[in-house]
């Protein structure tokens, strides 16, 4: 699961729902979030879960974030001609939300003028792994300025010359009237803007989801919005930003930006460590124990275990394209998946069976579906299970079991006040997601 | 799980298992497996799969190796008077039998003549992790010596001392005649073989099982063959072994032994290593990934994972003493749970319920047995179960289930010529291990 949806940090939210909530309430606006199809579940059960709510825009594929602040920018435009938007990544992590509400609000005064303005972060230590700002002349604000220039990722050396010389690092946020991002890329990046206002136009509504037209989308070049306007623009701005800030690109940064305890440690979950000092170990569920460590990260879940030393840490890229060149179902299957309905997770399979455990949400309804290769037998062991089968209604209680036979048409659903929670024992000859046929669906995937 | 009853090496096979293969057949008799009684199944089961018969004795508590020695001893001298006995701990790794039963056979000649002869091992290295043995006068064998000396494990220079001196390692498995070995323990240890022979004397037979009479047994103090007869006896002899050996004392020994590849690592299972050197990885189930490690031992099985520096891998003793003093079960609860009738393992674990996947040989037959806390629902997923429900029985076939309501009396079996394979869903306030009620058992456990 990509990282900005899982709680690594202390509170237990993911870093998504935290952004959401850092701009919760007036004077900002609902967001506009936009995430992969594949996510959008998930998307929609967290923002649920934190109380926000929003539109939610589908990418029917990934084209960077030229194409995707496009988008936000051109609805943006349609709440108000004038809206000042504020482009956030979902997985930075800020220590300080009322600093950093206030900085955006500063730096929206400026937008409002015209200006593109990028939070830019005062350096904590010649990193390596930013790129650097260096800042103009000043705007009547001690801390915005003009942007004079970008500059890459710099070798050690550099950093520290960029650190004397008062750079700061490039956050990737930033702060924006919406005409004047739609004008800039008109200018500097005419195909983006125009695959994404038609990729708006031709959107269908899908629940409570935007989906964008694939077709017109995909026309949108893969380009990131630092090369396609604002290392172009004349109108960019930089704020110091007053917040703590770090964009957990790794594991490494994880562990920096975490309380340790008295050996530099981080440790979640069923943990035991001897002898062990500065890694961040971390786990869901299994027992993780470790001995005689330093300077590591250990991530346990039931399906991958990862452990890296944490200057590797930021090769984790590497290896999951390694995994998936290999074919390994773990680099792209999570192991719990999330539906509108709820979720499932496999427990156990074997070679003519599969188990799962399914949790459904008070009053959510899966598809009217069948099977051609495997029968299905339902333990209810929490609420109560409305199930359809054939056609005839009935009520599966806790402790109550109910028999789907090959080729039935069923349907289950929880028309309770709590979750539902059952387990499913699948027996046939094949058990994968894709024998499913969906009959009808309220959630539009029949 | 005990390491001697894991296949932690190349072959498939447990080291307990290895060390019943290498003195399988004649000259050998069977052999006399003494294990602690929590064991007897797993034993049962390994030596059935290698198709070795044997006495399987069972101590009621652990008292060290005096204790397991005399017992044998005693048991050795039923068979014959006069037989040469063969002691070999379970978790050792000889990497060439037939130089192992050569070496055997040659010490057993001077073992019939009264002396015990150690299997002294011609060190590769100047190991600190090892005793060592000084040979005196040589015995008409240029490899059988008399024992001049034991000494402890030394530090690095030291080792480097008896290496240059002609010392040999001290392996701790020894050849002898049974009543030499009853003499020198009635001399040297009187309460020790005194204990044995009441515990043989009071012991029951249960199943294939000699089970010593706890109450005697207990008696036998705490002490090893080494200090209770090896140091002290006037008869003691070493020969200088033919074979490679390790104790597989710790992970960084299994490492040392196995087939290693151009990085120096030994993967095992579903394991992906980047920029990884020298390490053990090893993983039974969930997909292990690592990067950028080296010299480390990482062990993952479904309910714990192991990360340790090779160096502190002999503290792994400690760290199971740990999470003992902290209540984790799984210092001392296995996984899978192996059982005269065949095994079962829990799957999944929630508030109110518990999900286990239960496998029974075919012929076998669980107790007749009640729960007073929970209901049971029984999905057959491969053979057929023959189930036993308040009296009555019925024949529960693939994809077939069956519910058993809370306070029933039931039993399983299978009556079939395959496995019988079913999913378990327990429902109830309590779903401990402790709570049934046993009314009839064939394994004799009621």
């Amino acid at each position: 699961m990509p990282k900005q949806f899982i709680a690594l940090l202390e509170d237990d939210l993911s870093t998504f729902q935290a952004t959401l909530l850092r701009v919760k309430g007036a004077p900002f606006l609902p967001p506009i979030v936009i995430t992969n199809h594949e996510f959008r579940f998930i998307v929609a059960e967290q923002m649920q879960a934190v109380g926000v709510e929003g539109q939610i825009v589908l990418e029917p594929e990934r084209r960077d974030s030229a194409a995707a602040i496009a988008v936000g920018a051109l609805l943006a435009s349609r709440v108000a001609p004038d809206a000042v938007a504020v482009a956030l990544a979902a997985d930075h992590v800020v220590e300080n939300a009322p600093a950093f509400r206030a900085d955006a609000l500063a730096a929206a005064k400026f937008a409002a003028t015209g200006l593109i303005v990028t939070l830019g972060i005062v350096p904590t230590a010649p990193s390596v792994a930013y790129g650097y700002i260096e800042a103009g002349e000043a705007l009547g604000d001690a801390r915005t300025k003009r942007l004079k220039r970008f500059v890459e990722k710099p070798d050690a050396a550099t950093a520290q010359g960029y650190l004397d010389r008062g750079f700061l690092w490039n956050s990737g946020n930033f702060v924006f009237a919406a005409p004047t991002m739609i004008e800039e890329l008109t200018r500097f990046a005419p195909d983006v803007i125009a695959a994404a206002r038609e990729a708006l136009d031709g959107a269908t509504t899908d629940l409570d989801f935007i989906r964008l037209d694939g077709r017109a989308f995909s026309q949108a070049p893969r380009i990131s919005i630092d090369y396609a306007v604002m290392e172009k623009t004349q109108h960019a701005g930089v704020i110091a930003a007053g917040f703590d800030w770090s964009d957990i690109g790794a594991w490494d940064s994880i562990h920096e930006v975490m309380d340790k305890d008295g050996a530099g440690n981080v440790l979640r979950g069923p943990v035991v460590a001897l002898d062990t000092t500065n890694s961040l170990l971390r786990s869901d569920d299994m027992l993780l124990t470790t001995i005689g460590l330093t300077d590591m990260v250990v991530v346990a879940t039931r399906d991958a275990v990862l452990v890296a030393s944490k200057s590797a840490a930021p090769h984790v890229k590497q290896l999951v394209e390694t995994l998936k060149q290999q074919g390994r179902p773990e680099a792209t299957e999570h192991l719990r998946i999330y539906r509108p309905w709820g979720w499932y997770q496999r427990i156990d399979i074997g070679s003519r069976f599969q188990v799962k455990r399914i949790n459904v949400k008070p009053g959510a309804k899966l598809s009217l579906q069948k099977h051609f290769h495997r029968s299905e037998h339902w333990v209810v062991v929490r609420g109560t299970a409305e199930v359809t089968l054939d056609g005839s209604i009935s009520h599966i209680h806790e402790n109550e079991s109910i028999y789907l036979p090959i080729g039935c048409t069923h349907r289950l659903c929880n028309p309770g006040k709590i979750e539902l929670e059952l387990i499913e024992v699948q027996v046939g000859s094949y058990t994968g997601e894709d024998d499913i046929i969906r009959i009808e669906d309220i959630y539009a995937r029949a």
